[in-house]
C-alpha cells in the first residue's frame, strides 16, 4: 500500500514547533498499516524537520538559542545576503537538521519513543506556510 | 518482504560506539533480500545514530571532542536544566546527527562503503540501554 | 518495482556541488513510478549529501565558509591527524550533513520544492571520485 499526500502547515514564527498531532491527523490511513514507514519531506530550503523532546517547551526554545548562536546572522563571511540576514543562516540550519524524516509504523501507528515528537523547524522570520510531502507505504 | 524488530543495545558510556556487527547479527533475515533497505530508528531523544569511519577508535573520540565543544554543557542560555547539565546538549546533538539511518541492502547484505560503520551516539552520562526499531523491506 | 544502481560522481574540488541533474539522468526508470521514493546513499565517510538551494552559487560557497569555521582543521583536540588535516573535519562534517537522502517520487519525477537541489558535499581537498548507491522503489 502506498499513500502520498501534500500537507500544508500554517505559517509559524521563527523557532521550533511541535507538529506531530497535526501530521498524524492528516494521515488517517496510517491505521491500516500493520508494518511500514512514513516519509515526511519538507519542500523548502529554509525550514526543516527533526524529531526531539515532545514535552517541554523550554527544550524547543533552547534549540532556537543554540542554533541562532551556532549559525549567526551577522557573520562577516556570508556572501548570500540579498534575501535578508536570516536567509543564509536558515539554509545552513535546514541542512544541519535535514529536509526529511522517515518514521517506523507498527500496528497502524507511528512507532516513536515516548518522548519523541516531530518538530517543524522554522528558520526564517517570516517563512509563511510550509508544505510537506507525506509518503506512507507498507502492508 | 517486510521485517520489523526492536533491538536493544546495552548501556554504554557517553561517546560514540560502533554497533554495526551487533545490529546485523540481530537481523539474520537480511540475507534473504536481493534488493532493499534497512531503516534503523532510535526511540530516544538524547542519543542518535550516524554512519562514519569504522576502523580508528580515535575518530570516535574526536567526534566526542568536537560535539562536546560545539554544544557546551555550561552555556548560559540553556533554560531546560532540570534533568542535568548533560541533558539539553544531548537533545541538540541528537538532532544534529539524527534519530535514524536508512541503509541500502544488496544481495543479502548491507551495501555500505568499506569504511562505513553504524555509530550509536550516546550523548548522556548515564543513558542506560537504548532501543531501536529496525524495519527492513525489499524483495 | 525496485531499482538499484551505483552512480559514480567525478572528482570535484572541496566544496558544495549541485548534482541533481546528473543523478536524475542516471535514473531514467524513475519516469515509470507513479508514487515512490528514491534513496541516495554515499559510500564514503568524508563526503556527504544534502538538499538545499539550487539557484545561487554563493549559497554553496557560504556553506563551505560556515562548515570550515564550525569544524576547524587546526583544532588542538584532534587525535586522528594521520590522514591529513582535512580528514577529521571531513568526518564530522559528513555526519552533520548525513550520508543519505530519501526523496519523494510523484508522477515519474522527484517531488522536490522549486528551490531544492541535491548537493554533493566534498569535504576533502582531494576526495577523488565518489560513489553513490541509488535505490528507487514504488509503483
Amino acid at each position: 500500500m502506498w499513500l502520498q499526500r501534500e500537507i500544508r502547515l500554517d505559517a509559524r514564527p521563527r523557532g521550533f514547533h511541535l507538529v506531530t498531532r497535526e501530521i498524524v491527523q492528516a494521515l488517517p490511513e496510517l491505521a491500516q498499516l500493520r508494518v511500514g514507514l512514513l516519509h515526511l519531506h519538507i519542500l523548502h530550503t529554509s525550514a526543516s524537520l527533526t524529531l526531539n523532546e515532545n514535552a517541554s517547551p523550554d527544550v524547543r526554545r533552547d534549540f532556537a538559542s543554540w542554533f541562532d548562536r551556532a549559525v549567526p546572522e551577522d557573520a562577516p563571511y556570508w556572501e548570500h545576503t540579498l534575501e535578508g540576514s536570516d536567509d543564509m543562516p536558515a539554509h545552513v540550519k535546514a541542512s544541519l537538521l535535514g529536509p526529511s524524516l522517515t518514521l517506523p509504523i507498527a500496528q497502524g501507528r507511528l512507532a516513536l519513543g515516548t518522548w519523541q515528537g516531530v518538530y517543524l523547524c522554522e528558520h526564517r522570520d517570516r517563512g509563511g506556510a510550509r508544505r510537506l510531502v507525506a509518503t506512507a507505504f507498507g502492508e
